[in-house]
């Protein structure tokens, strides 16, 4: 492209250009993340030990930290063209409305009923499922985006979907459960009396609303005493981040092709699904010593992983029952304060996000709750998206970073990325619409009750 | 393109490829559609007569039968950029679902955060309103699509945005009611204490919820009464229709490029701005006898203004303030009985698409809601889009003619407009999956009680 020529507002690639492999960054990183451990022995957990729970093929996706490139299968390709490449976003109405001389560009994952970019790992999941010749899956789902991706993929292959939301969610975000159950889904709130763990802890706690470790101990037993049922997770996984990369890959052709150079990669950090994504195929550069970047994870406040957390094993799931795995971490037991962004209340992170975090190679900033969703109307009055909660946390250190170079004058290049739409989340705009939105933040003795619950490791 | 090159899932233009004029369907009519008429005299309405309450360029373009290209200003080319163009989808999925020949095509107008089409109208109207110097706009909303969009696009030019909300859907929808609000739109719940028609319906009716007709009316008293604010319309009118020509030219552009030529081309049908849109540059082809095609206007069964109603001079609004316009209509009086499609539940029909209709250039059929949703649930499943209510009529008459292709083994090329998303529909989505919903059908008497409503004419 000649220097005179006008980026476009919206870059979509052609089918053609379309990346056709998985980049997995752990083959180019020296320190590899640590490998998930037997919450009873200690002892690494192979391809066996994980056979009960997960698919074969994802499991071998999980544990091999050498392969670069994994080929997407062609069933997976056709899906990924019903509703990929996602546009990569130049923000002229932004870059305007802040008088900034940066470019900011957003690659937003948005533009499919799921809503968020959930759907790029619900769709490998649940096809490596269905090539095993099961009949179905099971998973938990929080505020929905990843129950709702998954059931879609599911129904699109013609596999049973049995998903197990949190009672309070089911109840409070009855338009999510809708849209799961027309994608032909099962949706139990969880705790149930289906299960085993589900009626110990009712009995425990009559009247519990549920958590997310409670529902995933119910998707792991039911996945586990099914025959031909096997347990999907939506984030925190490297099986999940390698799916994730397509994020990357399509922005990394985006700006190669309109001769772009990001200098700042922004992302939200929940699990580390999308930040993983997006950054992997820039990060491989970083790692290989052929360019570089600056890096930001973001994360709320109120659930500082990375910002407070440690560096440490830990439980992936409150109820214990999950492989230990080392990443930055509050503690299974921390119970982060109410917080809008759902997608952003764990306890920890991607064990691959956590090392690269650790090494230095990326930095990571907390961000108040009433900050985003000033962030959040500013961006959707005059790029025309209604973000998610979620999103709004890139959306701010954007707008801050761009800020910044307002001031100093700088013409950095920004990509952030843009994981989906606030649709159903209108409750938390209308608290911020109200001025009763809160912004808690943990004392260091909220953490401490948190670190105490982390496991003994020899 | 070559024959053997494979269409793409999705066709995006490149901007610019995009269309930098309107086109006006009633150039190219024979048959005129009728003037407006002042509804005290009965004498045709010229611009100074719409003056106090429409914009002066909006004025121009409703009353020009004659210009049949509109350039489209460089400011509304660049809000257009933010969110088109919109893709035309090749539904490889829904086809090979269905075991059908038909090649089948859409054009999706809902991936931007008003969920529909009527972002296109919506930023014209504001922009003209802006440009001559105005305030404000105010208007009504029922299911809140238009409203929605209205207030994006006041928000994007920083001008003041006034939405009168049928009170039941301020109260059953507070979502949209909070999208509005995020975009600085003041919401009022009318019937309100705000305007004197207001204050009457309330002290004749107390604890009414509302109808579009007492939206309209306090909408336009507002307009009137305040310096600085005109009363702007998401359907029916002819401007409505020419901004939305985007729809159809873009479609046309993109199917002109990979040689693609629809056989059949339908619509879902309310006031008729996305369908009278969309057909637009293809009826004109066939108004010069260029080219012939298909037309489908698809309609509730609840509400069958084009299949049951009379071709009469009717009033455009139930408080009667409006002028009269000739059109397919059920009577000013008619209420259709409760039907998920809010969208669609209008007594009258756009003048120019009646008039195209009376002469014979275009179809339409009626369709029972169960139908509808069951189309819908079958498309969403396949293409992963869950579409809007109003959108999914289009969806349940493209099924049926692909299928009646699949019987014939006809290739025909089969375009749809799916005009929205239903993600502020899920109770209609829920009634349908617990089988509660129903199909009223209006007897003729009852259409008989709207007939007599009309204004009788000399």
């Amino acid at each position: 492209m000649s220097n005179t020529e006008k980026i476009p507002y919206k870059i979509y690639l052609d089918e053609k250009e379309m990346p056709k492999q998985w980049y997995n960054v752990r083959a180019d990183m020296k320190n590899k993340p640590a490998p998930l451990l037997n919450p009873g022995t200690h002892e690494p957990m192979g391809f066996d030990d994980l056979r009960p729970v997960f698919c074969d093929e994802l499991i071998k996706q999980e544990l091999d930290n050498d392969t670069a490139y994994f080929d997407i299968p062609d069933e997976i390709l056709d899906f990924y063209k019903m509703y990929r490449p996602s546009p990569l976003v130049r923000a002229y109405c932004l870059e305007k409305k802040l008088g900034t001389p940066a470019k900011i560009y957003y690659k937003f994952e948005g533009n499919n009923t799921s809503g968020s970019h959930k759907l790029n790992s619900a769709i490998a999941q649940a096809y490596y499922a269905k090539k095993q010749g099961l009949k179905g899956v099971t998973t938990e789902t929080g505020a929905g985006q990843w129950g709702t991706a998954l059931s879609m993929a599911c129904a699109y292959l013609g596999l049973d979907c049995k998903v197990y939301m949190v009672k309070c969610s089911y109840e409070q975000k009855p338009f999510r459960r809708e849209v799961m159950r027309t994608y032909g889904a099962s949706v139990t709130p969880s705790p149930s009396t289906e299960t085993e763990v589900g009626k110990k802890i009712l009995a425990e706690h009559p009247g519990t609303t549920g958590s997310l470790g409670c529902a995933i101990s119910e998707a792991v037993e039911v996945a586990t005493t099914h025959e031909g049922y096997r347990y999907v997770l939506g984030s925190v996984l490297n099986q999940v981040l390698l799916h994730q990369s397509v994020i990357g890959l399509e922005s990394k052709i985006a700006m190669d092709k309109y001769g772009i150079k990001p200098d700042v990669i922004i992302g939200c950090a929940g699990g580390g699904s999308n930040l993983g994504g997006l950054i992997s195929p820039f990060m491989g550069e970083k790692l290989r010593g052929e360019a570089d970047y600056q890096f930001i994870a973001v994360e709320p406040a109120s659930c500082p992983s990375f910002t407070r957390g440690k560096f440490a094993y830990d439980f992936c799931d409150t109820g214990m029952v999950c492989p230990l795995a080392k990443m930055y971490t509050l503690g299974s037991g921390f119970i982060p304060s109410a917080n809008h962004a759902g997608g952003l209340r764990y306890h920890g992170m991607s064990s691959i996000l956590s090392q690269l975090y650790h090494d230095g190679l990326m930095e990571a900033r907390s961000v108040e709750q009433t900050k985003v969703f000033e962030a959040a109307e500013q961006f959707a009055r005059v790029e025309g998206i209604l973000p998610a909660p979620e999103s709004s946390h890139a959306i701010r250190v954007a707008i801050d970073e761009a800020l910044k170079c307002k001031e100093t004058g700088e013409e950095k290049t920004i990509l952030f990325g843009l994981t989906g739409t606030g649709y159903f989340d209108m409750y938390a705009y209308e608290a911020f619409n109200d001025g009763t939105m809160s912004d808690y933040i943990p004392t260091d003795a909220d953490l401490e009750k948190g670190f105490a619950g982390l496991p003994k490791m020899d």
